[in-house]
């Protein structure tokens, strides 16, 4: 029996890991859950699978959470401190963090400094500070396994072979809902028209972050941590289907792929059950039935934020902390209507340029350029408004 | 330093085995070499690699061999006991199966009891007497490592996996050059046309085996006794690309493919290396620039050779010998306009329809069910021949 922690239970992630949970009660039991403001949700669960420990954002989320299920028999903690209790909580073997944004660092890293498995389906914890996470993981001997689908996949194709067996990391992007917009085209698209992915139902966020291929480039820093690939052996290739989830090229030229449906409990329950893989229900993958798989190269002209994700990794430093900050603020921008598409790497970029890179040496650190390059950001968008 | 033993050095696999050997002089040496009547070729290949042994089909070869490299300082063995004293030479680690047909059983057998690593490029040996070959080489602790592309895929596919995290085998099939063509159009084909494979330049019986599907259920019964995998899990896709070279299902429904350029260097050169795995300089699989990969099912209406492979794998003993012996009756048939390209199945249905199946408890009853099946089997082009 595993026994896991879920931070960001009520998310889209979380739910999936609690379907997975359900289909394997003799393997996997909740212990401790966290949630941002949705109480209600977390109450239901809650009282379904009898947690030791929950955790919400705010005093107002718990107070509203002990209204929805009053004898809930356990603590109850809050804030960013509860969260990094949640995650370092006795009773845990796993700890699956799918809580979105940079607010679950320290709770990571608390979970790590618990000796707790990782399994990581939060993007900005390793972009910010994957040299952090991953020599702390490293210091305590704790797996980091990958939930992200494409990780997941290059996780799933390097088992059992060795570093030197590898050539290059190819993740494939489905080129988001813009794909085969001319670049004209791409000047006018709305948060509506970006907010339809093709293949994937995610967080608004990430779907922009999809439509612009950041999402790609913050895959491709993630990558480079959670394997240890240098930049120029990462590689992205356009994949529509979204089927082939990502590829290993190894050193004789084979490429080991692993394939699947666009289903999130796949890489959930593959990192419950690593190293052993349980049977699924989930519908099979009928490759004949799909019929035809595309691929092709990805257009760094029309879609310039993978190009600033290339350069944030090979940069090092804070780089990347930079590039995520600006990201978020500018993609919030757009979904307010305030920013158009093709802007948003044009902020990215001006702050990048700003920035005077220092070494990822503390939390601090990360918090404090993280807190400079919103600021930037949020001028550079407002400058941008004012010349309209 | 591995020391190989090449069976078939003059045919094509054997060449591109020498081509791997050439590339990793200092992992690779030649100690063997055995050819059909390529006297002249053995005989150059002879002086640039300086076996201890060569092997060749009859004493005229060796007299040939023996004229053309005079000099030649060590021993020339002839016919099939000569095949088996190079498969079982005490200088060589691995024995590259390589010769075409039946003839290379005894030899597999005689590598095995010798306790050498079998890279096995030969369909027939496993078709014929997989139950044989496959008891010897546990009992004596030996690998067999497959060369064919598409088991070489699976091979690779399975590596570090456990026997209950595999759910089933998909081979993939280019669907030969008639995949498209309808029913009453296949009649009309002749050999010339049977002889043009989409992807792959091999000899021509494997070829016209392409064109019929029968190569693919071959290679189901080949998957059968390499992985222990039983029919009802193992599947056939058509993929007229030939770039996925086959694919395992894992239980939780991931699919692990394993991709690469048609090259049969790739294959060799890892059954060579393995468990390592080398660098290697064959042009890269650039699958953005390949663009689309296409996918469907078989059609065992139009292709009956592929159903009759699985008919033979079910029901066992020497079901599989008796196919495989009427299929080259009935293919050299064809390839001398003997008979009609349909007609291929409706002889091999016919002679196993006669058939009284027994254990394959020995090589001597594989050799009289095969010679059995051949007579029938050319009695039986000889009554269509005559209904003309």
């Amino acid at each position: 029996m595993k026994r896991l922690a879920i931070l960001g239970s009520t998310g889209s992630i979380g739910r999936s890991a609690l379907s997975v949970v359900d289909a394997h009660p003799d393997r996997l039991r909740v212990v401790a859950l966290a949630a941002g403001d949705n109480a209600t949700l977390l109450a239901e669960q809650a009282q379904r699978y009898r947690p030791v420990v929950v955790g919400l954002a705010s005093a107002e989320a718990a107070d509203r959470f002990r209204s929805a299920y009053p004898t809930f028999p356990c603590s109850v903690v809050v804030g960013a401190a509860g969260l990094s209790a949640v995650a370092s909580c006795a009773e845990a073997d796993i700890v699956l963090c799918a809580s979105s944004g940079t607010a679950a660092l320290e709770a990571v890293l608390a979970a790590i400094d618990a000796g707790k498995t990782i399994a990581l389906a939060n993007k900005e914890v390793l972009v910010m500070a994957g040299a952090l996470v991953t020599a702390a993981a490293a210091r305590r001997g704790v797996a980091i396994l990958p939930v992200d689908s494409e990780h997941n996949a290059i996780h799933q194709c390097l088992h059992g072979r060795a570093p030197h067996e590898v050539r290059r990391l190819i993740l494939t992007a489905s080129g988001g809902p813009f794909r085969d917009l001319p670049p004209e085209a791409l000047n006018r698209v709305g948060p509506e028209a970006a907010l339809q992915h093709p293949t994937w139902q995610m967080g608004k966020k990430i779907t922009i972050d999809s439509a612009t291929l950041m999402n790609k480039g913050l895959e491709v820093i993630e990558a480079h941590w959670l394997f240890g690939v240098p930049a120029d052996r990462i590689d992205v290739v356009i994949h529509p289907q979204s089927i082939v989830h990502s590829m290993v090229e190894l050193t004789d030229g084979s490429v080991i792929a692993q394939l699947g449906i666009t289903d999130m409990r796949l890489p959930i329950q593959y990192a419950c059950s690593y190293p052993d893989r349980w049977e699924a229900a989930f519908p099979r993958l009928d490759l004949a039935r799909a019929g035809r798989l595309d691929f092709g190269p990805p257009d760094e002209e029309r879609f310039p934020c993978l190009g600033l994700a290339y350069r944030a990794l090979r940069g090092g430093a804070t780089h990347a902390v930079v590039l995520n900050a600006a990201n978020e603020v500018a993609v919030a921008s757009f979904l307010e209507d305030r920013l158009g598409f093709t802007m948003i790497p044009s902020v990215i970029e001006r702050v990048m340029n700003e920035h005077h890179p220092e070494p990822v040496s503390s939390v601090d650190t990360v918090r404090r350029v993280d807190a400079w390059a919103r600021d930037r950001a949020a001028a550079e968008v407002r400058g941008l408004e004012w010349q309209k």
